[in-house]
């Protein structure tokens, strides 16, 4: 592969076009005439295999690879997706994305419908995972690779954060800073991210409670701004009950905890000054809110990428082993937990 | 047709699963088995019409369409996504969205691609359009609709707005809130939202200039927040060459315009005390930002429900005249131009 990889890049330079409309032209797919006859002259004068041409010709080979998601509104996808465009472009496949839904059974219907073979393979973050799904994506007729959960003991080849370990940095930055009232803010518990973030939490509190004076914990409808701000007007209603009130808010990922400050503001609360906030993502958005967001990185672009290295050796040998790797969490601290702000 | 998708929605209720599993199943694309057997059950008791499956069968729909747009990341996306979603997925069409690049060969590319099948239309939005682009988009081999430019002259069906209108709403809405000396941050002139937002803050000036003391224009590289802060203190910098300095901005989109506040900040300039800001595009991250923002809605949903509107009547009849649809533009009023701020 590597190999046929270098010949096709000597092509495309030779032919002076980019490496996706070389392969499109030797591949006859959406290539112009011309285009096809300067990229053939190209390939004929450096003997590029003509094996190589015929095997993907025999594949069918589309060229394309869907990216599946739950929500396309959330900008951390635009981030992977900035990640598996980097690895892939490159080897003249484009990128799809598509939305999985909200439930496991509409992900597994999804999956499913790699048999009409639209696309070479999918990159895949389940907000819910169950058996059906990882029976469709074990059956699947192109390779699956999954952005999520660990599932490399069912020979599915998957990216994995530890969401759990970043919660706990971003709960003992906010006690470093010398708040003792936490608030946390997650997702529903029955997601992948809600489950996980939850046992991080709990993790956390459970090692540093003795630093703590109050901790609550509130359960947004969904992982959006929306959901965020209600869930948290209720984080600080309940809080306002008794003194003291919270004085931090850990928040599952940026658009809760944007939900959050904006909730914050509705009480006249000032964020850091009076309510510390950490979000997790580090998403565009979050980088260029007032104020910018303090948030556990948990490498989106870098798993994008990890995820479409996976995906190369797989469309090179389906039969690959399953393979794991693994992205840590890294804390990116900004003005919503430092009273020193720009 | 109608009476055609009338059926397919009795055939889905009869059968107790959704459109999109009814569909599938009766074209044979991804749908197990005993959802096949169950569908086709339903469809004979009911007498579902064996020409329409015939039909389809031999149009070898996908039941997907493509909605290609310049930059995945702008959230202005994501709602026409939602409006084209909201129309087509009662009807059983998946919506994969794919990246056209920033260049109308790429964009002549991409709907080039078409030619391999693997959607049954594509909703396009060009960043930059040319005769080749044009070209492509007549010969392609399934529908296109394209939202951006009018091109119904050409034979392309289309979904338009009037964003030069729009800018002349934002502009004279700073005015009648006081303000006399107006930077305009615009992005890229050889785009089709760069060139017709020049030419409406051209009019507008042109037609309110005599209530301005002062008024200035710079080109952002592109219309992104980046890109935003950039030119944004170039903005304040020319600005600040001569007494008094810009007391509005004027953005031609909302991630612009959260560049340009972010430049204002850190200059120690309050928005919108000191500068007024509007965006626009109503998107919903100017909605949540602090301050929220005030934008001129292009009607992003509506627009992306009138080009699935299009879509549908093209999917049932390709050789059906090119229409135009034009949703007008509305200025929303936040806390980026109101002092007395929420």
């Amino acid at each position: 592969m590597t190999s046929t990889r270098a010949t096709l890049l000597q092509v495309a330079e030779r032919a002076g076009v980019s490496l996706a409309s070389t392969s499109r032209a030797l591949h006859g797919t959406g290539a112009s005439r011309a285009m096809v006859e300067r990229v053939r002259a190209a390939a004929a004068e450096l003997g590029y295999s003509a094996d190589a041409i015929g095997r993907s010709l025999r594949m069918k080979k589309t060229f394309q690879i869907a990216f599946a998601v739950a929500d396309i509104g959330n900008p951390v996808y635009v981030e992977m997706m900035r990640g598996i465009h980097e690895v892939l472009a490159p080897h003249g496949y484009r990128v799809v994305v598509m939305t999985t839904g909200d439930t496991a059974a509409s992900a597994a219907e999804l999956v499913r419908s790699l048999n009409s073979g639209f696309v070479d393979g999918m990159v895949v973050i389940p907000l819910r995972t169950d058996d059906e799904l990882i029976a469709e994506i074990q059956r699947a007729p192109v390779p699956v690779v999954v952005i999520g959960r660990a599932l490399s003991e069912h020979g599915v080849s998957s990216v994995s954060t530890d969401s759990a370990a970043g919660i706990g940095q971003a709960v003992r930055h906010v006690l470093d800073r010398g708040r003792r009232r936490i608030g946390f803010l997650n997702g529903p518990l029955d997601t992948t991210p809600g489950a996980s973030r939850q046992r991080g939490f709990d993790a956390a509190i459970g090692a540093e409670g003795v630093h703590t004076e109050r901790v609550e914990t509130e359960i947004a409808g969904d992982f959006t701004v929306a959901e965020g701000i209600v869930a948290a007007r209720r984080l600080f209603d309940r809080a306002s009950g008794q003194a003291p009130r919270l004085d931090a808010v850990v928040a599952a990922n940026d658009l809760l905890a944007i939900g959050a400050i904006r909730a914050a503001r509705e009480l006249g609360l000032s964020v850091p000054g009076d309510v510390a906030v950490t979000g997790m993502d580090d998403t565009e958005l979050g980088r260029v809110f007032l104020p910018s967001l303090t948030s556990v990185s948990l490498g989106s672009a870098a798993r994008g990428r990890a995820a479409a290295e996976l995906m190369l050796g797989l469309t090179d040998d389906p039969d690959q082993q399953a393979r794991q790797i693994a992205v840590g969490p890294e804390l990116i601290v900004r003005e919503s937990t430092t009273d020193g702000a720009a």
